[in-house]
């Protein structure tokens, strides 16, 4: 694969490894757009957040090339693709990090355990434009045809400008037909967490080990300003989504506590 | 050990294991505000981020008990610990989840892939005031004496009054003798990005890997109310963190975008 100067360049990746169909269909779309250098996950890296490996070397695989596309595989995180990528694979900084089509909503606060997310906030500290795609529905033969649609939507208005420094932007995808879904929609991360309940089991020698499981809660269903709400009613949500945790709201707050 | 109704319970962990002088330091200073469940990492856990164990069973050890505290190890993150400790060890709801005091700084962007953060996310995605604490020495032997008075002194203000809904506090402590301590400053979070570096290296076979590693650059340093600034000039920084990761500002140019 040969970049030109007026190609756009675009580093794709996700958190479920290299066979998921949701990355096949991302990396179709994308090549519509630019030059591709796609890197997998080895193996599923759902839930990892934006962990980074510091115990265990990295390995790369280039496992084809051709005139679109370059595709590898790294054994590290999501997280770990994106600095890697930038650092030692990429002829120049990408245009775009595009994270993607993830098996599974990231809406609310799965957004801070996201794997999906986290290559979108690695693309952002980097100054590149980045976008997480998720679809609602975690299944392995989920049917991501109506998703191309949303995407190339979302990425032709990406084209127009590059997004403001220290924003990304978490997309999520009703699992529905086509001509079900009503449009998209600008939102915020609703209020809500997972609702923890663990499995607790022998195992063959007595001892007591425990699964990790869980349900989300929505803390704020009536709100028609969420994604939780949009996803729920038909709607593509985005939501953009900042670098920045501050709670400027709770500044003034802490210093009239605090004295300064 | 017993929980009476009055007791404050406060749940104490770390992302640097059992042996880590600073989770020894925070363990000390808690016992003065309540009874302690303290679980740590097994092993450590650093830049972990929000990073979830779904693949692998957790388990738990009951390593000491006495009147003042209860001691467990877990061979989880720290999101998965806070998670754990709620759902299945703690006699209520605690009062405080109380994360720290990590060994190294995690100011600015850190706070994203920081395991001590993290647990202090998780605390208060359950609704519990939630601080990570984090002295600005990396060293296994840097000294926590300083900051057992800056510790007891922020959690004294938190038992005035809970912490608002979705945000906890992030608190970084600089390495530097405590009377050369200036005072607490309430912080954002400084713009800033790491900036990778990977060491390439060839294992006996013959075969390419790769370090991660890297360095931190202030995006503004000029900027005095952040807190990489607080802690060049020794101030202890305090930055109110929100799990809410909306970009506020960015809402209505992504309307005007997308047209609604």
């Amino acid at each position: 694969m040969i970049v030109e100067k007026d190609d756009r360049l675009i580093l794709v990746t996700n958190d479920d490894g290299l066979y998921a169909a949701g990355l096949k269909a991302l990396l179709e779309v994308m090549e519509e757009f630019g030059k591709v250098v796609l890197v997998s996950t080895t193996e599923s890296m759902s839930g990892m957040s934006q962990a980074m490996t510091t115990k265990t070397p990295l390995r790369l695989k280039l496992l084809e090339e051709n005139e679109r596309h370059r595709i590898y595989t790294c054994n590290g995180t999501p997280t770990d693709i994106v600095k890697i990528a930038v650092n030692q694979l990429l002829e120049r900084m990408p245009d775009w990090v595009v994270s993607g089509i993830n098996h599974g909503a990231n809406a609310s606060v799965s957004v801070l355990y996201s794997g999906t997310m986290a290559a979108a906030l690695e693309g952002c500290l980097y100054g590149i434009s980045s976008v997480g795609f998720s679809l609602n529905n975690f299944s392995r033969s989920a049917d991501f045809s109506a998703c191309k649609k949303i995407v190339r939507s979302v990425m032709n208005k990406l084209s127009e400008e590059p997004l403001p420094q220290g924003i990304c932007l978490n997309v999520n995808i009703p699992d529905i037909a086509e001509d079900q879904i009503k449009g998209i929609m600008i939102c915020r991360q609703a209020r809500g967490n997972w609702e923890e309940e663990f499995a607790k089991r022998k195992d063959p020698m007595g001892k007591t080990y425990y699964w990790l499981t869980g349900s989300f809660r929505n803390r704020e269903p009536e709100a028609t300003d969420t994604d939780e709400w949009a996803l729920a009613n038909g709607y593509v949500s985005i939501v953009p989504v900042s670098v920045d945790m501050t709670a400027y709201s709770y500044i003034d707050g802490l210093k009239d506590k605090f004295g300064r």
